[in-house]
C-alpha cells in the first residue's frame, strides 16, 4: 500500500485488509512473492469472515474455502482459528500510515478525531475494525492481538506531541501515549459502549478536550520519572 | 436492593442481577409478587447464560432451564431472545443507584472513575457487563437496550456537575452529559479497545482530564443554547 494521507486513523487498514486484492503492493513491509500472497490473502479471509460470521461463526475451515489456502497448510502455518486471527490482525498493522500533520497540535488532534470518527461511521470501513473489537471479547488471543496493534498505532500518533513540543506548542512534558489515546476515546465510548452518534462536533470536542487537560498538565510525566528518560 | 454508597457506577446492577438470589428486596421500583420474581429470575437467568455461553450460545431454552419458568411462557411474554435481553437490561436500570457525593466536583469525578475502573476489573462484577457490552456487537436491540442504560445512567451522574455549579467550583456552563461521559471514556477505551490494564491511578486522571477540560469551557454549551434552556 503506498502511504495515504487522507487513511482515517485505526481502522482503515483492516478496511484494507477486508479488500479483495491482496495487499502485495509495494510500500509493505515484507516484500512480495507466494508466501507473502498467501498471508495477505488468508488475512483477507479471516477479516472478511469475521465481517461475515463474526467470531463464533468463523472456522479454519472457512478460511479455506474463502482464501483458496488448503486447511492442512492453514493448520501447518497458523496452527489454529485464533492464530488465523492474530497473524491477520499482526499484518494488518503493517503499513505505512502516518498520523495527520496538520502544522499545529489542535488541528492534528482534531484531524485525528476525526479520521476515527469517519473510519467507524463508514459501514464499510468499519466492518472488519468492529469484527476484531467484537472478537476480543471472546478470544483472549485476539485481545492480546488488538492490544499490540492499537499499542503501535498510537506510538505512531506520539510525533503529534514530540512536534508541537518541539513548536513550543505545548509547554509541558506530557505523556504523549495517554495524551493520545484520550483524544479517540470519547469516540469509542459511544461507538461500542453507550452506542451514540459519533460525528466532527464530538470529535473535535475530544480533541480539544484531551489539548485542554494537557496544557493544564494532567498528562505531565512526574518530574522523577522525566529524569529518568 | 437499598442504595448502596459504594455501588460501583455503571456495572453494579448487571452484577447484582447476576447473583442467583431474586433482587425483589425493597427498594426495587416494581414491588415483589409473582410477577415481578418471574422477571427477576429471567433476568437473572439471561444475565447468567450471557455470562456463560456469550449472546451467540443463549437461547430460549436455556434461560426457560435455568429460570426454572416455562419457555412457553418466555415466548408469549417476552417474545424471543432478543425481547428477554432487552427487558433484563432494563431491569438492571430500574436500581436506586446514585453517583458519588463527596463534597467536591474532583472527588466525586475520581470516585466515580475509580467506581468504574473497580468493577470492571472485578472478575465477578465484570462478567456481566462485559457480556451485555459484547451482546450489544450481534444485535441491534441489545444495542438499542445498552444505549438506553447507559444514557439513564448518565443521567443521574449529571448531578455532580449541578451541585459543582451551585457550590461556585465551576464558572461554567457545561454540558453535564459530555463532562461525565468524559470520565470514564479513557477506561472504556482501554478496558474494550486497547485492552490495557486500569487502575487508580488512570481512573484518577481520567476524572482530571475532564475536570481540566471543563474548566477550560470544552464542555460549554453554546451561549445560543444555553440562553434557550
Amino acid at each position: 500500500m503506498e502511504r495515504d494521507e487522507t487513511a482515517p486513523a485505526l481502522g482503515r487498514n483492516a478496511q484494507q485488509a477486508d479488500a479483495p486484492s491482496p495487499a502485495t503492493a509495494p510500500g509493505t513491509r515484507r516484500p512480495g512473492g507466494r508466501t507473502a500472497r498467501t498471508r495477505a490473502a488468508v488475512r483477507d479471509a479471516v477479516l472478511g469472515g469475521l465481517v461475515e460470521l463474526g467470531y463464533p461463526g468463523l472456522s479454519v475451515e472457512y478460511v479455506a474455502e474463502r482464501s483458496g489456502i488448503h486447511r492442512t497448510t492453514l493448520y501447518r502455518r497458523w496452527g489454529n482459528l485464533e492464530g488465523l486471527l492474530v497473524d491477520a490482525l499482526d499484518l494488518a498493522g503493517e503499513d505505512s500510515w502516518t498520523p495527520p500533520d496538520t502544522g499545529s497540535i489542535e488541528g492534528d488532534l482534531r484531524a485525528l478525531a476525526r479520521m476515527t470518527a469517519a473510519t467507524f461511521t463508514d459501514a464499510a470501513a468499519a466492518a472488519a475494525p468492529t469484527a476484531v473489537i467484537a472478537a476480543a471479547f471472546q478470544s483472549e488471543r485476539a485481545a492480546d492481538a488488538l492490544r499490540a496493534f492499537y499499542e503501535e498505532r498510537f506510538a505512531r500518533c506520539e510525533v503529534i506531541v514530540a512536534r508541537a513540543v518541539a513548536r513550543r506548542e505545548l509547554d509541558r512534558n506530557p505523556d504523549a501515549g495517554a495524551l493520545v489515546r484520550a483524544v479517540v476515546s470519547p469516540l469509542f465510548l459511544k461507538l461500542f459502549i453507550t452506542r451514540e452518534p459519533v460525528g466532527e462536533q464530538q470529535a473535535d470536542q475530544a480533541a480539544d478536550m484531551a489539548l485542554a487537560a494537557a496544557r493544564a498538565g494532567v498528562f505531565d510525566i512526574p518530574p522523577t520519572s522525566a529524569g529518568a528518560v
